[in-house]
């Protein structure tokens, strides 16, 4: 089981990971959202996201034609998580 | 014929307002990115929206019970179109 398979959702056709994230307040999502746009710059990872007043979801798909998330998608995940961590957010369904 | 039916597309159930704008590159995504999160402090509209690296998707629900787009939504509408006029964006299908 790898690191990131509590957190993320890994659905198939095509192979992707996705993770939600609620917040109490809009304040929230943005501080959110700009710590994973510095994440990308960081990492080159850019993933979907979309987002609403109080919840974002994110979607890392794999990049064709490879058949696996890339090691470095998976620590951007991982990134994220250490985030979702250390901040008062919930992971939603 | 109102200011955002060539910009927006409307449709149903749910109503909604949907709007695509492509970039040549992450920052400026981000910039705009930035500049609707201000719009939403102005005016309280908080609309889905769904982006990646050079792409940013805007929708804007209308309110149920409402069954119309609302005034403030409509202007919200036409900020986005405002920004997106005045910057080097173009309309993605």
């Amino acid at each position: 089981m790898n690191a990131t398979a509590a957190t993320w959702r890994q659905r198939e056709r095509p192979l992707r990971l996705e993770r939600r994230v609620d917040f109490d307040d809009y304040a929230g999502t943005r501080d959110f959202l700009d710590a994973v746009a510095q994440f990308s710059k960081d990492t080159g990872v850019y993933p979907d996201i979309s987002f609403g007043r109080t919840y974002v979801n994110i979607t890392i798909h794999a990049d064709p034609p490879a058949t696996d998330i890339a090691p470095e998608q998976t620590a951007f995940a991982e990134r994220v998580d250490a985030l979702c961590a250390s901040e008062s957010v919930t992971s939603g369904g």
